[in-house]
Order: structure tokens, then C-alpha cells, then sequence
């Protein structure tokens, strides 16, 4: 690794904050902070968010369980892997992952493990996105949906995860993030 | 592709917008959405963004250039590709793409491609993240920061970004996903 300009990166200092919504859904902060070289940013926005989590669940035959449902943030229907957040009785993320692709499809069991970590957006949120890889499930049970989630769900050969990816479909970036990883993973087996 | 449960997703309707939050760098709205069971969502918040673009950007001699900074939000120093905003002034994510890279390292020139469009998060934030390619990019000037940068440039081996990559360093999901895509892209060439 060559450095090209030798400068030491520091953390930047919190001055003070503000909290400027306090929503179920939206908590925005605003931070004034002081940089190395002693610039004050006097308005720095921060969202604060649960950590979040996702699962490629594949079942004993190899189908990948996904779902669809509608994000209004971009007003588009996705196709997506199971993902959710992380309340307050969950004991871990893994805990999470486990009750979200139990409620949002009815699979369970199986063989979990964590693939990685990531970051929405690091600079502005201030939560994490943990990323699972379930093998074997099986359906136990019924989807069992919020009243604000609208989900169906579909079984998937590798080959139409494959051709998801490659035509740009998994748009979610901690989705596509994993999905691309694994499939790393598995072809240098 | 099997479909379990067979239930069509359709889009939610809008019934009403209200801006919460109108700032340079946060713009806060929320939504009435209607639900096609014709569930009421009362409070729904969007996050309006401007486009983002990142580069993985490579020289003639094959060395990656990354960028090291502080991120507020996760509260840590990053090891990234060259990211920023689309800028009014912009044509096209390509141009700010240019720009971006050129400011932040001084890089440019070269042969670039799109990777991948992805969302940050796409049921809260409305905005999309385009990844390029860039080939044989050369140092052609000094970098030419904002006055809240703070950003020190590297050049990497393909086995250094790997070994980021294997780590979990490379937490911006944004980031990661067009990485990881790029790993499977020349495992498969």
C-alpha cells in the first residue's frame, strides 16, 4: 500500500448535538463538529437508525428464499432477500434474522452464519447491516406479517439469483453486497 | 422461480406529502400512503437525497486508488473508494463521477464504464448510488479538497483491496457491492 500523501487522518472531535426528530421511524441529530485542522462544521446531520439485517436462506434442495414487496423510497417493486430490523427483545442480530425470515416467510432451522457487516451510508447513519447466510431451512410455519408489510415470497435456483445480480435487479446495496460475496464465495470452492 | 403464496405486490398510493426538514444536507419528508389492502400509513418518511457516485478506479500498473476518512456517522476511519455527490452542475453521474475523482485524488483520464446503479436504502431514501469502472487512470493534478475533506489517497494491489474486502474493511455498503461484483467479474474473465 502506497500512500500518496502522507497525511495522518484523525477522528474529528464532537463539539455538541441536537436532536431534531424523534420518530418512531426518523431520529435525526444534528452535530457540530470540530475537524484536525480545526475547521468547525457547525451542522452535521446524522440519522440513527436500529441495526438492520439480512439473510440468503437457502433451503436443503438449494432454492434461495426471496421476497418482493413494494420500497417506497425509490417507488419500485423489488424482488430482495429477507431483511428486517433489530428490536429491542431480539438478543442479537442473529436473533433478529432468525424471528424476520421466520415472519416474513415461514422458513426456519437450518445451518446460520454471519457473512458480514455493513454500513448503509457511513458517513450519515450511525447503525449497521449484518448479513447471514442460512442453509438448509425449511418451512415451519406460516407468514406471519406487520400490518405496514405487504411480502410475497418465491423460491430461486442459483441460476436466477445469478441472472438477478447480473441484470442490476437486487438494487438494495447491503443485499446486493452479500449476494455478490457469496457468489464469490462459492466459485472459488 | 416458484412463487409460494402467489399474492400480486402492487405499488402503495400516494395521498399526501409534507417537508419536514429542508437543509443543504438533510431534506426530511413525510408521506400518506395508502397500502393496497387500503391500510392507512400515516407517517411514512422519505429521505431525499441527490445521486451518489463511487469509482473503483485502477492505473495503467494495475494499483487500485483508495481514499482514507473520517466517517461521523459509523464514528470511524475508513479505508474507501473515491465517492461523492451529483452536483447541480453535473450533465450526468459519469461527469460527477470525473470530478470526484479528480478532486478527491487527483486521478483522471482513463477508459470508465458503469459497474452498477444501487440504492442505499431503498424503502427511506430516494436517491441511487452509480458505480464506474475506471482503466489506466493517471495522476494529473493535486487534489482539491472542500473545506470539510479530509481525505488522504492510497494505491493498492489487487491482493491488498482482496485482502480489505476477506476483512470486513470495507464497510460502505454502497462500496462493497460493486467490489465484490468486480472481484467475480475477473475470476470469471
Amino acid at each position: 500500500m502506497t500512500s500518496l500523501n502522507e497525511k495522518e487522518i484523525r477522528e474529528w472531535k464532537l463539539l455538541s448535538s441536537e436532536y431534531l426528530y424523534k420518530r418512531p421511524w426518523l431520529t435525526a441529530r444534528m452535530d457540530r463538529l470540530e475537524m484536525p485542522d480545526n475547521t468547525i462544521v457547525p451542522e452535521y446531520y446524522v440519522l440513527e437508525y436500529p441495526d438492520w439485517v439480512n439473510i440468503i436462506a437457502i433451503t436443503k434442495k438449494g432454492e434461495f428464499v426471496f421476497v418482493k414487496q413494494y420500497r417506497h423510497g425509490i417507488g419500485k417493486i423489488c424482488m430482495e432477500i429477507c431483511a428486517g430490523v433489530c428490536e429491542d427483545s431480539d438478543k442479537s442480530p442473529l436473533d433478529a434474522a432468525k424471528r424476520e425470515l421466520l415472519e416474513e416467510t415461514g422458513y426456519g432451522n437450518g445451518s446460520w452464519k454471519e457473512l458480514m457487516r455493513l454500513s448503509p451510508n457511513a458517513s450519515a447513519t450511525n447503525n449497521m447491516s449484518y448479513c447471514f447466510i442460512a442453509e438448509g431451512v425449511e418451512k415451519i410455519s406460516d407468514q406471519s406479517l406487520d400490518v405496514s408489510e405487504d411480502i410475497s415470497v418465491y423460491l430461486l435456483s442459483l441460476n436466477e439469483v445469478k441472472e438477478l445480480l447480473s441484470n442490476g435487479d437486487i438494487v438494495q446495496a447491503t443485499m446486493a453486497a452479500p449476494l455478490w460475496k457469496y457468489m464469490n464465495m462459492i466459485n472459488n470452492r
